[in-house]
């Protein structure tokens, strides 16, 4: 796919035709996904965390209490791996040697910094805002200075990202194609059901409009 | 939520009351998830790769390529650390500060050991096959003797688990539920859209029945 060349360590080595390390690719999926994995190494062990995450331009931002152990270790600066994977579909062949996964994932390798700056702090809960519902920001009460205190946001550039993914259908083996079974792709999307309101809710209002899907083409624009 | 007591490595330390260390709990995250992210140290790095899993019994099985950097490295006996998400849903609270995410996780430590036996290959291999369709294990061509030559398989044990979640209405600081916007919860599942059947397929067959959702309390029963 070609453009940015790739690190040593963000080149995809197992099946190269599925790698992409052109920005405007990496920036889309991230835009799509709504959470990420975030690995790190805590006293000898590696961890991987699920957590929100939320991009502004060049930068991916995570953020916690300020007393987790995963940001408290993070943020000693240690080298950090966040990936996001959007699961795009099943892929039923006709052996079970060639099923698969349609999917879209990004790694990015780097270290985290904490963002001191208070308009930082802010345009990263924004961008974090923005991934749970574009607009849901200026919908409700702003964040105080002292939950601004409580909250730990850090930063990790996307200098060392690539992403890697599998479209299309599924890949037989020549002389499988005679097997009398189905083969194809059942999509796959994380898709939002009906809105549950909160039972201490005193207003009657219409649940906000929310993006039919996540990850996938027909997606809600990002706003941020 | 008490019974098995965790290691001091997967106790849950930040909001310990989402924590949970049951096996039954644990067992049936695993069960309802599809893709998991593993975790390990390569040259000093910590990496985080998105690949299918099952499980069966008391271990968690992954597999890929022999010749994959992930098993290669991991088959080695390295560190690893597995962890399965599953996102519940939206919890759109009224202040910024108090969104999160409706979630069930598991994350599950220990050394990967390949699995050399046949028959236990065999057996993780139909855990893969029941994760992405219950019963297409039986549909399709089943493996040739080359091909389980070529899939490395490693074994994680459960020993070493612990769940974390979230469930329930958005919790506000008392004050603002009088801000007057709609709150509560968009619950989210990895949903099936229509099935795309294979250009190259040729025999007029019905798709198969595929979970209505993956992750959510209407999921297919797993048949592992």
């Amino acid at each position: 796919m070609g453009g940015r060349s790739p690190s040593e360590r963000t080149r995809v080595r197992r099946e190269p035709q599925r790698g992409a390390y052109e920005r405007a690719e990496i920036d889309a999926i991230l835009d799509a996904g709504l959470v990420c994995h975030l690995g790190f190494v805590h006293e000898g062990h590696p961890f991987v965390i699920p957590t929100l995450y939320g991009r502004s331009g060049d930068e991916v931002y995570v953020h916690g209490s300020s007393a987790s152990r995963m940001l408290r270790t993070l943020k000693g600066g240690v080298d950090a791996c966040l990936t996001v994977t959007l699961v795009d579909g099943l892929v039923l062949a006709r052996s079970i040697f060639n099923h698969s996964i349609n999917y879209r994932s990004v790694v990015v390798l780097g270290r985290a910094v904490e963002v001191e700056n208070a308009g930082e702090k802010l345009r990263a809960l924004e961008a974090f805002s923005d991934r749970i519902l574009p607009r849901r920001w200026t919908d409700v009460r702003p964040p105080t200075t002292t939950e601004l205190k409580a909250t730990s946001i850090l930063r990790l550039p996307l200098d060392e990202a690539s992403a890697k993914l599998r479209v299309g259908p599924p890949k037989d083996d020549e002389e499988d194609y005679a097997w009398p079974v189905w083969a194809g792709v059942i999509p796959l999307a994380l898709r939002a059901g009906e809105p549950q309101a909160d039972p201490r809710l005193s207003f009657d209002l219409p649940p906000p409009e929310v993006p039919p899907r996540y990850g996938g083409v027909d997606a809600f624009p990002a706003t941020s």
